[in-house]
């Protein structure tokens, strides 16, 4: 898989990419993730990517010719399956989104700033518009980043058998229940009898029972869906 | 406002504060970002700070001991508002969770990493579990970044004029209307006229009708909340 993302601010978004898991993943050959600075496509001598609102109102707007000319040099250069713009005001994540855009090839990612794009960058460019959630960020550089590590670490081998996706929050439409580790006893708190008794069919059980109530408590509406 | 974050790879989180507005709010002391890596807390010569389940199962779970010491120690220091935990089965950010704690003082972040922390934390030392959506990522770190995010945009003083939160969308619980800027025409896509006529009620009131349009279309349930 390969990843564009596209940005005015690109050292806003280096780091979740090195280290960690999505630092394997690209190490490992699993992943490509490419960044590009809309300032290096602007045709202006003073490098201008932004300009006031047509109409007056607060806050700078990147304008269409420098995005216009990245995404049409990446799209001559390769196929995309999809053509992404962080939005607040997109569909929103969710991990079903999250499975999908993991099977794709090539997708690109565009990322707002200030108050965000030309409208007819949406119109003639993008082919699909996500949020992250229902909140205003800087930019949308975390939201490019949060969603490439929720898409990049369901491609098959990025994750090993101790991180498997597969007992996950959401992927099996349930929370997941609560977690022990050493010591067994710290302040005279103590870790249920059960998960140290070494009965698994019975701990097993047991997790399936939290995951349900504690998804029935927190989070009745994702019962609902199924 | 200080914000505390807890951290297994803080080199992950640095730079979504080392550009752009955060870092301006930073440099500009309306806020302070202190990162704490668990591996200092930790007791263990080997500094570990992670073991496995409890019970069996896949995946690294981070202890209780290097935990408390870091988060005590804090506390030590001075009164916090909030011990926030990063965590998808947490209650799910929005742009009213972000104004109210953006009136803070004090808060501390806590990001999982792996399958998360030792059940008896978040029993224990937490006062709120906050999700940024329904999709899991690969730590919390991505999550405490756009919490933070979130959050210090808010308080009075970071954003100018020219880029106030006011017009965002969410705000007003309405999404924002579409925004242009030059050149008018571009290959022969227009922006609206209406927009360059320099009648500014009248812009002013396609501005709310787009808004409110566009929620209709997009987000319905906004508009049943209000």
């Amino acid at each position: 898989m390969r990843i564009d993302i596209i940005t005015v601010v690109p050292e806003l978004i280096q780091s979740p990419f090195a280290a960690s898991i999505l630092r394997r993943a690209i190490d490992n050959g699993l992943v490509e993730v490419h960044f590009h600075n809309i300032r290096d496509y602007s045709t202006n001598k003073h490098k201008q990517v932004d300009d006031y609102q047509f109409g007056g109102g607060a806050g700078m707007v990147l304008m269409i010719e420098p995005i216009d000319k990245c995404i049409s040099g990446l799209k001559a250069e390769r196929d995309y399956d999809e053509i992404i713009y962080m939005t607040p005001d997109g569909e929103t994540l969710n991990q079903g989104i999250a499975n999908a855009l993991s099977l794709k090839k090539n997708i690109i990612i565009l990322c707002g700033h200030y108050k965000g794009v030309d409208q007819r960058v949406r119109d003639h460019f993008i082919t699909r518009e996500i949020s992250i959630g229902d909140y205003v960020l800087s930019g949308g550089e975390l939201g490019a980043a949060v969603l490439a590590d929720a898409v990049i670490r369901l491609i098959p081998g990025v994750l090993n058998n101790e991180t498997s996706a597969l007992t996950d929050s959401f992927q099996d439409g349930l929370l997941a229940p609560p977690i022990y580790t050493r010591p067994a006893e710290y302040k005279g708190w103590k870790v249920p009898d059960l998960l140290t008794s070494g009965n698994f069919p019975k701990i097993e059980a047991w997790r399936e029972e939290q995951a349900y109530e504690h998804t029935k408590k927190r989070r009745p509406d994702l019962l609902d869906d199924e």
